[in-house]
């Protein structure tokens, strides 16, 4: 079973398909999905999530506005780029799923079955790439931290769920256990919507990799306490100078690896790198609902129609990421060279 | 209401009442324990919780000891000591636990009510010494931040509900709102019990005071993202040397103040402060159950049996704090001058 798909024998016509992860680890459930309003909606309900796996949703959500709207006037291929701009604007954080929905729409003139073939294209080489930077982050990690094995943290979900196949900082936690050089996997929860509590672990249980879960903000204790080696996540969208934008939390952990010495890295594709956005700073973080942090499966959690700050991301400065690795390289954004954080009471403030 | 109080005239005998904190923001349920072993399963599954009120709850709980086992005879007297013994080390990193027990058994040889009497005492120099302690704590937050109105954040709880009284950290939140200098107060939620949620946002609430509520992980997004002038947290216990054990996820706040140059401030009675206790590095962090991550009021947040990293605390160190104010003093542990960090790419790693 895919994490997304298509399906051209679905009743009522082609489909995308993909599995519900709001449903897991619970339940495993499909969604059959028609139209691009009905894709669009999984999108912004995060049933799908994941900056690549949403990058092979928007391109199979092209296929299926071509197959909707047919390809054969300009008032039909009007409507194709008017769904596609809807589709690549569905969550603004996110690049791949601009990305995949414009290669599929450069296949237009050649009509749907060009512009699915190019969807399919996206998928394929998705999975290529998330193997070649998984495996490249593993290397990366062993010549950081020695022979290993090592204790990794990660956050969020960078596995098969997001990525539709091996994973990026998943994949290179993954690709460790399968080398015999990985001690523990620690899966940050991931509040408000536990990414890492239903997802990574239903991935490392899976998998069988050795693990443990924490709430977030045990994540930075276990750094200063010593029993991290490594920190391993992924990234939404990188600016120029190396900024990363990802998953809310993932600023805190730099934080505290930069403070103990121990090694940040980021694991993602090098489309997620925008030449577009010099720096963090230009990049709009995306507030979510605040009902994602008021109630879980609705239980509430607070008193009702509190207020809420719920960003979806935050922006980590390239100056405390000690490499960027991607299917081609590992990048060392900043200048300054890893030391270990000064430790006494006389270190900077 | 009191938060923690004692009842003569319950059924069955002599009782410590109780605010059952698990129930909060949802109901306000009392309960009434008439035995040491009641009151030790309160204190251990967090129906109470907060420093100062359980050194109320340890003091209140000896003079049930006292009562229930009389102290006209020396096994009787030995009965109690035995009693006062367990409470005291009934959470292992709650300081003021075993000092409302000790100092309630001091006045054992006076008789039940010479015990009960000291466990009054307890409670009205508790409420006296928050004050204090909130009220320089507002000095200080405008001493640093110049006249505001300032934006506070906070985690855990550390209003009426854990000090039996006005607060700490939260006192000062309040005290500011009070003198019209507090512009909001952003609360953590602090998982993985949610004092934060459950029960900060409930005081903050009653109190009138501006709130919104953020998951852990956006608190240092937060101050990084210039929302925060200052943070307020309190302590479990303080070492000698100025490093402050507290709710987990303290660290991380002070980590991101420090790198922003925003104030950190501890507020906590002087009596939080162990001088058997040099440094942090001393401080035993007690690990809590699985389940308090794995579930939420029933509903699973991950898969069954997951292996968790429970810790209760974190431990911060002295360099990372601006002031630790107390009912006498504001004490800045670290020799360190409090100034902005390094926002540039040649910043120390």
């Amino acid at each position: 079973m895919r994490i997304v798909d298509w399906a051209d024998d679905a009743e009522g016509g082609p489909a995308v398909v993909l599995i519900d992860q709001r449903a897991l680890p619970q339940r495993t459930d499909q969604l059959h999905l028609g139209t691009v309003d009905e894709v669009i909606d999984a999108v912004r309900s995060l049933a799908v999530r994941g900056a690549p796996s949403l990058g092979i949703t928007g391109a199979y959500a092209v296929a299926l506005a071509a197959h909707r709207h047919g390809t054969a006037t300009p008032d039909a291929r009007a409507a194709v780029r008017a769904d596609a701009e809807r589709i690549a604007t569905a969550r603004p954080t996110a690049v791949p799923l601009s990305l995949g929905a414009r290669r599929a729409l450069s296949a237009l003139a050649g009509g749907p079955a060009a512009v699915l073939a190019e969807a399919r294209a996206v998928a394929a080489e998705a999975a290529e790439v998330h193997a070649a930077a998984a495996g490249r982050a593993a290397d990366e990690v062993l010549r950081h931290c020695g022979p290993g094995p090592v204790r990794a943290l990660t956050i969020c979900n960078t596995g098969p769920l997001a990525t539709g196949a091996v994973g990026t900082a998943l994949g290179a936690i993954v690709e460790l256990h399968g080398r015999g050089a990985l001690a523990e996997a620690l899966a940050c929860e991931t509040r408000p919507l536990l990414q890492g509590a239903r997802l990574t672990v239903w991935e490392l249980a899976r998998a069988g990799v050795p693990h443990r879960l924490c709430v977030d903000s045990a994540g930075p204790a276990a750094i200063a306490n010593g029993l991290v080696d490594v920190v391993l996540a992924g990234a939404d969208r990188i600016a120029a100078n190396g900024d990363v934008a990802n998953k809310i939390g993932t600023y805190m952990l730099a934080c505290a690896a930069a403070r103990s010495g121990v090694p940040f890295m980021i694991v993602a594709p090098e489309e997620t790198i925008d030449p577009g956005t010099p720096t963090g700073a230009d990049i709009v973080v995306e507030e979510r609902p605040g009902d994602e942090v008021r109630e879980h499966a609705g239980t509430p959690m607070t008193l009702p129609g509190t207020p809420v700050y719920n960003p979806a991301f935050d922006v980590t400065p390239a100056e405390l990421v000690t490499a960027i690795v991607t299917e081609s390289r590992a990048w060392a954004p900043s200048p300054a060279p890893s030391a270990p954080a000064p430790r006494t009471a006389a270190a900077p403030r």
